[in-house]
C-alpha cells in the first residue's frame, strides 16, 4: 500500500449529500460526536479508508479477528429533508506532515465523487470551562457561518489554529468550490469529553434541521464527570505537597541569603 | 535502492506454502521463533528482502564480509504433509511509518507470487508472567482461529494493537484473500525470550501438523532466567536505597508542615 | 495535494523583475521585512503557494473565515526605475528536510517563469547587539555582493550556515543562472526583532535605489524594547537566586571536603 | 530539487579507477582523509553530488559567497601504476534513512558509469585507545581483505555495524559486482580525528601501492592532542566533585538507615 485508499462496499446514489466528519482529535470531540450520529441515524457503511500514513499496528476486534486501522464512511438517507448524510470518522489521524495532507486530499476527491457539495467538520477547542462547552465555528463560506451562529455556535476569534483533518479539509475545500464548516466544542482536551460533543451534536442538528436524541451521551458524561472529579482531587494534594517544599526551598534560601 | 526489492536465489514449486513470518520485535519472540525453525527444519534460502526502509548500516558478518540489513526467506519441502513452507525473518523492522506499509506490502506480493494461500506471523505480546508463557492468537479467518485455539492459544482481547511487520501483515492479507493467523507469545519484552519463542513453536507445531524438536532451546532459556535473576537482585538493592530516600523526604516535609 | 503548488490570481508582466524572499525564521526578520515592504508599497497580491510540507494546520482570519498556510507572491510596478518587484512572504516554512528543497524549488520554477534575474533573500544573523543590528550579506555574484557592501551591509564571515529558504534559494539559484543575494540582519532570534528589519530595510532601499519610509517600525520597536527591559529585569533576579544556590551548594562540598 | 543530482565538470576518461569515499562520520576520519589524499594527490574536480536528502542550508565561503551542501568527486591520475583514482568527500551526510541509500545508490550509478571495478570507504571505529589507532577493515572480497590484512589492517569482529555512507556503498556495490574494501580508523570519535586518518592512509597508500608524505597531518595531530588534555584537566575535576556528592549522598543514606 503505498498510498491512501478508499474501498467502497456498495454504489449508493445520495441526494445533496452533507459530509460530517470526527476524526479522533482534542477530548475526541470529532469522533465521539460523529460516532454517536452514526449510531443515533443507523447510518450504514458505505466504504473503507486506509492509509500507510496511518500508525503502523493492527487492532484486534470482539470476534478474535484483526483490521488495519481505518477511516470509515457511512451515509443516511434523509427522508424528510433535502440533504442525504455522509459521515466519516475514524480510528487515528494520519502521522505524518504530507500524510495529513494526501488523507485529507483523499477524503475530497471521494466527496467530489459522491456529489457531496458542503462539509461539517468537527473537533475539541481547548478551553478550561466548567459551564456547558461552547461550541466555536469558523467556515470559508459567510452564509455556512451565518447558520452556525444562528444555531448558537460561536465565532472562532482570529489567528486560532485548526490542526489535523478537521481543519485541512476546510482548507483544501476551497480548491473545489466546496462549501466547509468546522464545529470545535470547547474542551480540556486531554480526556474524552462526551460533554462537548453533545454541544456539538445539539449545533448541528439545528444547522441539519434534523432532530437527534442526545440523552444517549448521558451515561459517558457522568462517568467522565467522576473522573476529573477524582483527577482533580489527587492534583490538590499533589500541589499541597509541592506547596511545602516551595515553602522550605525558600527558607533555605532566605536562611543563607 | 528506492524501493524495497525481493531478490530470489533460485526458482522453486511450492505445494500450498503456509508462510511463517517472524520478525525482530518485543522479547525478539518472533525472530529466536522463526530462527529457530529454520534451523530445525534445515530450510533452505529462496531469497532476500532489501529495503530503503531498514536503517541505514549493514553487518560486519564472520568472514570478515559485510552486508545490508535484510529480510531472509527459506523454504521447506514438507514431504509428510499437505502444505509446504515459505519461512521470514530478518535483521530489523522496517523503520518509518511508510515504510512498514511498503515492506508489508513487498512481502505479500512476494507471497501470492509463490502461491501462498496463508499466513501466520509471531511476535511478543507484553505480560508481567511467571510460569509459561501463553501463546494468544487472533486470524482473519475464523476456522484458522479455531484451530490455533484447539493448538491450545488463547484468544486475544479485543482493542489490543499488534505493532508493525506481524501485524501489518494480518490487516493487509485481507485485500488479497489470504487467511492469516498470528501467534504472540507472553513476554515482558525487554531482554530476548526464547522461552516465550518456545510456547509459539510448540502451539505452531500442532496448527502446521509437524513435529519439532524444542530442546534446542533450552540452553537459552537457562541464559536468559540467570540474566533476569541478576536484574532483580540488582532491582532490589536499587528499591532499597530508593525507598530510604523517599523517606527522608517524607520526614523533611514532616518536620516543615 | 501531493505536491507543492502555485495558484496564480492573474495575468501580468513584470519589468526585470527582482524576487525579494522574507519567509519566517530567526526574529521573525524575513517575514517582518516583507511584511513591511509589501505595505509601503501597496503592492498587489499575485499568487499563493501551497505545500503538503507546511504544517498540518490551517489559521482563521477576522471574517471567520480559515485558510491553508500559504507563501504569498505580490509586485509591485516600479514606475521610475528600471525593475518591478516580485515580494514573497509567508505563514511558515517546509518542515521536513526534502520539503524545504521542493519548496525552494517551485519558488525558482515561477520566478523564472516572471523573468526573475536576480534574488533577493532576507533573514536573520543570530548576534548579541545592543547597537543598531548590522546587516550580514552573502551572494552568489560578486558584482551583486558588491552593490550590498557599498549600501554598508558586511561581508558575512566564511562558514557561516544560512538556515533554511533565505539559504536554498541561494544555492539553487545557481543552477538556473540567476544571481541571488542575501541579507541577513543582526538578531538575538528569540523575539520578534522589527529593528533588525529596519536595518535590511535600509540597506534594500539603497541596493534598488527606491525610497521606503521606515518611520512605520518605530512602534513594534519600542513594544519589543519594552518587553526585552522586562526580560532582562526577570532574567537577572532569577540569577541572583540562581547564584545563592550555587554558593550554598559550594558551601556543602567545601564542608564535606 | 527532488532527487539527488550529480553535476559533471568535464569529461574525463579514466584507467581502472578505484573509488575512495570518505564522507563525514565518527571522528571525521573519512572526511579528513580523503581531503588530505586529494590535496597531497592534487587531485582534480570532476563532479559535485547535492541532495534534497543533505541539511537544509547552504554555507558561506571564502569569497563571500556560498553553495549548497555537496558531495564532491576529483580525479587523480596514476602514471606510474595501473589504477586512476577517483576521490569523493562531502559536508554532510543524508539525514533521512531513505536519502541513506538514495544517495549511496546515486553515487554508485556515477562509479559504474567512470568504469570503477573497485571501491574503498573510509570511516571511524568507537575504540578508547591511548596508542596509535589501528585500521579495521572489512570487505565483499576475500582477495581485497587480504591486500588490507597484509597493509597491516585488522579484521572486524563480526556484529559490527558499520553506519552510512561508508557502510552502505559496501552493502550495495554487491548488487552492481564492485568489490569493495572499508577501511575505519579507530577513534573515540567525539573530536575530530587527523591521527586516525593519518593510520587509514599509512594501510591505504600500501593497499594502492602508491606512496604519500603524511607529515602534513601532524600539525592538525599535535592541536587535537593539545584539546584531548585540556578535556582530561577538566574531567578530571569534574570528577573530584562529582565524588565528593556521591560521598556525602551516602553519608546522609547512612545516617538515617
Amino acid at each position: 500500500m503505498e498510498k491512501t485508499i478508499i474501498k467502497k462496499k456498495m454504489e449508493i446514489k445520495l441526494k445533496n449529500p452533507v459530509l460530517i466528519e470526527g476524526f479522533p482529535g482534542l477530548g475526541m470531540v470529532g469522533r465521539i460526536a460523529a460516532r454517536y450520529l452514526i449510531k443515533q441515524l443507523k447510518a450504514k457503511k458505505l466504504a473503507d479508508l486506509f492509509s500507510p500514513h496511518f500508525p503502523y499496528y493492527v487492532l484486534v476486534n470482539k470476534k478474535g479477528s484483526v483490521r488495519l486501522l481505518r477511516g470509515e464512511f457511512y451515509f443516511w438517507k434523509n427522508k424528510n429533508g433535502k440533504n442525504d448524510l455522509l459521515l466519516l470518522t475514524g480510528d487515528q489521524q494520519a502521522q505524518t506532515i504530507e500524510g495529513q495532507y494526501d488523507v485529507a486530499s483523499c477524503i475530497l476527491d471521494f466527496a467530489e465523487e459522491c456529489g457531496v457539495k458542503m462539509i461539517i467538520t468537527i473537533g475539541g477547542y481547548r478551553q478550561e470551562t466548567e459551564d456547558t462547552p461552547k461550541v466555536v465555528t469558523v467556515s470559508t463560506n459567510p452564509e455556512l457561518l451565518n447558520k452556525a451562529l444562528q444555531a448558537e455556535a460561536v465565532a472562532s476569534p482570529a489567528g486560532n489554529p485548526i490542526v489535523g483533518t478537521a481543519g485541512l479539509l476546510l482548507g483544501l475545500a476551497r480548491f473545489r468550490n466546496i462549501g466547509a464548516l468546522c464545529l470545535l466544542g470547547e474542551t480540556r482536551g486531554y480526556l474524552r469529553d462526551p460533554k462537548s460533543a453533545k454541544s456539538v451534536l445539539s449545533v448541528l442538528q439545528k444547522i441539519l434541521g434534523i432532530k437527534l436524541d442526545l440523552s444517549g451521551l448521558e451515561g459517558e458524561i457522568n462517568k467522565t464527570n467522576e473522573i476529573m472529579e477524582k483527577m482533580r482531587e489527587i492534583e490538590e494534594r499533589r500541589e499541597t505537597y509541592a506547596h511545602k517544599i516551595r515553602q522550605m526551598e525558600e527558607e533555605r534560601i532566605t536562611y543563607i541569603s
